[in-house]
């Protein structure tokens, strides 16, 4: 069992063998936790999107596969490596088949199955069945060693780049603006972008946190705004529109944000919205800052022009809280993502430390290393 | 009696003595003229909202008032010069209660006195309530002249603006991007910036009109996607979150929308999120075109730094259509307007021609003349 610190939002909570998630259908108005106790439930609570973002979809997935193969229910069933090799391809299929798009059940899937058939291969079914157990649950801890690393390597360059700037005094608070939602309700519990902030805050250092609504889909007004009302971080909520009064203010010292892809050239693939953040970041002389795991290059592309944008349904933007609120008829133009050019980047921040964008190159040896 | 063109949406009528309006309590979702018969209803409805923008809530009130002078009753009631202008006096202030920051129904009510101690200061009073009625009920035709006289200048330089830049061959179509609402619905007929996009429509030069949403109070999604699909117009609604991703897709070649306020050095005021458009559309190399009447330039103000920005109740950004959106307890910035520097503007487009921001101060004669 893990335990998160107490100074962040535990989305995921788990402990004795005991699996419950805040129900994110019900946020940000009623804070509902709701028990997971089968790759069933866990297959139900992704479908029904009462968890989303693919590093807590991976989580929350393997956490489950984790209690119930512990169940007693489980291990009359699987007394041969073939019936657990049999019996956690099939659950791993169902899972899968609850949200496809989502990388990261997939990656799991194959990451188990390249032990079973390596380092586990040698083991009596008992053996393989703790063996996995074990590997399940060190996924959560995983994900949050990993954004600890991002939020602490993260706000190292960030003050440095405001100090040497001259944007704050030595020592100085900073005033941070992001976009979209990229905390602990997106990944196992400390955040990538959002960890960042939260390591500022740690060491004293956050003036403020500004989170734009993200609009269409109001990630920002309803899960970053609940993040930082229920961590108790200083911030506040704007509009899209209002980032470059913000920054013209002198309101906001840094930006730092999330990446759904980063391409081999520093290239940026990241929620709508993103892209205009860093022109206008440059415009006022303000540092501009990804943050992201290692896992989320994608080094079989080799600039953004290669990433295909999807284009969301109408009505995503046309109604707010199932209200139409745009006039009948209109055409709309709906763009998930958007691309944002290496060279509007400051650096990006991964678990394995910060590059240039134009150096993301030099991670791929790592990647490769972890990966193989 | 004046008839708009029927190629633009009503949303003032006025024939034969009687005045209707849209509500635009019921847009976009349903289209109803309501009878405005006295000062009274006018006052209510202005009140109420059920019309906005100052220019419109000016020309209600000023033809409401010319319908109740015709009235018979009225006419026993104003039997002396005397009794007229105590008449008109106590309906001018009722109307201006009913928004006193309106300025336009003060500057009506300024007016009318005005001409009443010169140029009607000779005539008896039958003659004084008809020139009075004469003068009321030329307040709409007037704006749709001094609009239209936007609309054909602005599409003017903006034609020869994209085509000397490259972005459409000569002769070619233009997509223009528009912010918040300056059409018919905010003005007496025709529009500001979007009587610059109803002009290149009508000489068959318009690709497409891109109108953001307008966050906080969607007047883009709500207003100026109405009069687009009533029109007819080529457009599409967006967020704000996709003007930067919508330019460098180049989907955009122009950028034109209103002023709340232009001062001395052709500091711009309007609507939250123009500033950030102008910076964006610099960075893309896409000419940006302010349209207002001259009335709009205020020559009290050196620079734009002196405009105190409004900042309005933060419930009208955390709630959409009555519904709480943002998470509860987030703090919030919601300012109404941005100020846009001279230097980010191509020019600005008023009823007496086409300046760069820079000559402003070339048009306090023509003003000077023209209230002198």
């Amino acid at each position: 069992s893990y335990s998160l610190s107490k100074m962040s939002l535990e989305a995921i909570r788990y402990a004795n063998g005991e699996l419950s998630l805040i129900d994110q259908l019900l946020l940000p108005h009623q804070t509902v936790y709701i028990r997971i106790a089968s790759c069933e439930e866990a297959w139900s609570a992704i479908k029904r999107m009462q968890v989303r973002g693919a590093p807590a979809i991976g989580i929350v997935g393997s956490l489950a596969m984790a209690v119930e193969l512990k169940s007693p229910d489980t291990l009359s069933q699987v007394d041969s490596s073939a019936k657990l090799s049999a019996w956690l391809g099939a659950k791993w299929d169902r899972l899968v088949s609850a949200r496809p798009t989502a990388v990261n059940l997939q990656d799991s899937r194959e990451r188990m199955f390249r032990l079973l058939s390596t380092d586990w291969s040698a083991m009596d079914v008992a053996g393989q069945r703790l063996a996995a157990v074990e590997w399940l649950e060190s996924q959560l801890e995983q994900d949050v060693r990993s954004c600890r690393a991002i939020g602490e390597a993260g706000a190292n360059a960030l003050l440095q780049s405001v100090e040497e700037r001259g944007l704050v005094p030595p020592g100085g608070q900073v005033n941070v603006l992001t976009h979209c939602n990229t905390g602990s309700l997106a990944t196992g519990g400390y955040g990538t972008a959002l960890g960042v902030v939260r390591s500022l805050h740690n060491r004293g250092r956050l003036g403020r946190i500004f989170c734009t609504e993200t609009r269409p889909y109001n990630q920002g007004a309803r899960l970053t705004a609940y993040e930082i009302v229920v961590d108790g971080l200083p911030g506040t909520l704007i509009c899209d529109s209002m980032v470059a009064a913000a920054m013209a203010s002198g309101r906001v010292h840094a930006v730092v944000l999330g990446a759904d892809r980063i391409v081999s050239n520093g290239d940026t693939a990241n929620k709508i919205g993103t892209y205009q953040i860093a022109v206008l970041a440059r415009h006022h002389s303000i540092p501009f800052f990804v943050a992201a795991p290692l896992t989320s290059i994608d080094f079989s592309m080799r600039t953004g022009s290669e990433i295909v944008i999807e284009e969301r349904p109408s009505d995503e933007l046309a109604c707010v809280a199932g209200q139409r609120i745009a006039c009948r008829g209109i055409d709309i133009w709906n763009p998930a993502f958007d691309v944002t050019p290496a060279e509007l980047i400051t650096a990006i921040v991964t678990d394995t430390g910060v590059v240039p964008p134009n150096n993301v190159a030099a991670l791929a040896k790592k990647l490769g290393a972890e990966q193989g």
